[in-house]
């Protein structure tokens, strides 16, 4: 049986790293193998193009090579890590996935959501079974993704109101989607967000773990 | 008005960027404002993906992901260098463009056409004015593209077999639009070569070069 499929997704600084962990080590220990991955990148084809996507001027690209650029990862991802995953039973985690796409270069940068539909579809790529929208305020994430890490920040240099464009995207998506997604509140603790992931595997895909 | 748009296409070591470089030269001398320009490339941000594609195992991504990619720099190429030309009025030669897309990675490589189109179509890539196919036998051509430039061969050292399905399928893009495409016996010497190009540019485009 194909392994379950779910994506983490929201803004920069938003926690999507550290809850991806905690979820695969908590899955792990409840017994179901799991498979820890993130776009852009999650396979040697795909890091590469990733080095190029994630650093210096976020204008370097035209949105529509952006877009592209992501589609061409997200398939070498797809065909060397989530599929055979999931087609040997792994449960995969995705730190960022197609929403991620649909809200920076969608609705951030413009690109027409009928162009990303159709890349979406040319890569056939897999519909998440849940995917956690973790809600944060762009100015608290874009502060605690700064110290975060160096280099990778061609987004996070973008202003405020981009970011603030992004968030509404993504609750955009997860009130049209309500089926596949749960929004978490990314400013409770660590903890409690947490807890709110595990609520949502347990109700939506019926592990406890 | 527009300038015309003229592609060189075909095999490795036809002799395509040398009659480009001469048809340039030949008609600035006539006259006739030109950017010569290339694929994969062709601007800051292609160039970058260019050096991506060009190197390393021809297995590197997956067929699909190559396309894709191509895709990605064309549409930074298009935006930044072809269409500012052409509007400017100045012709634009490119030495390979989505004729090479369909011969490598369709025909040789095995992405569906309709997904090539699918992305022609996604980034309005222009139907070029006229297009030199200068058709050459494998066995010569990536001998003589062996001894020409050193790092960029990833597609040289593919196998014979995959050089004749992509000489196949240019010389049935040019048979397929012959009021777009005209063949050029590339075993001919360079000044026969760039002779026929030249006449080809005289009898379909209407100057004298």
């Amino acid at each position: 049986m194909s392994g379950k499929f779910i994506t983490l997704e929201g803004g920069e600084g938003a926690g999507k790293s550290t809850l991806a962990r905690a979820l695969a080590e908590r899955l792990e220990a409840a017994g179901v193998q799991t498979t820890l991955t993130r776009e852009p990148g999650g396979s040697p084809g795909a890091d590469a193009i990733r080095a190029l996507f994630v650093r210096g001027d976020a204008e370097k690209f035209a949105p529509l090579t952006d877009a592209l650029l992501i589609a061409a990862a997200r398939a070498d991802h797809i065909a060397h890590t989530i599929a055979p995953a999931r087609a040997a039973g792994r449960w995969v985690i995705c730190d960022r996935f197609t929403d991620s796409t649909h809200a920076y270069q969608g609705a951030g940068r413009g690109v027409d959501m009928a162009v990303l539909t159709t890349l979406d579809a040319l890569i056939d790529a897999p519909k998440p079974d849940l995917t956690l929208v973790l809600d944060v305020d762009p100015k608290a994430g874009v502060r605690r993704s700064k110290g975060a890490h160096s280099g990778e920040d061609r987004f996070e240099r973008m202003d405020l109101s981009f970011h603030q464009t992004v968030r509404a995207a993504f609750l955009g998506i997860a009130r049209d989607e309500p089926d596949r997604c749960v929004v978490i509140d990314a400013a409770l603790d660590k903890d409690a967000v947490r807890a709110a992931a595990l609520d949502a595997i347990a109700s939506r895909l019926g592990v406890h773990a």
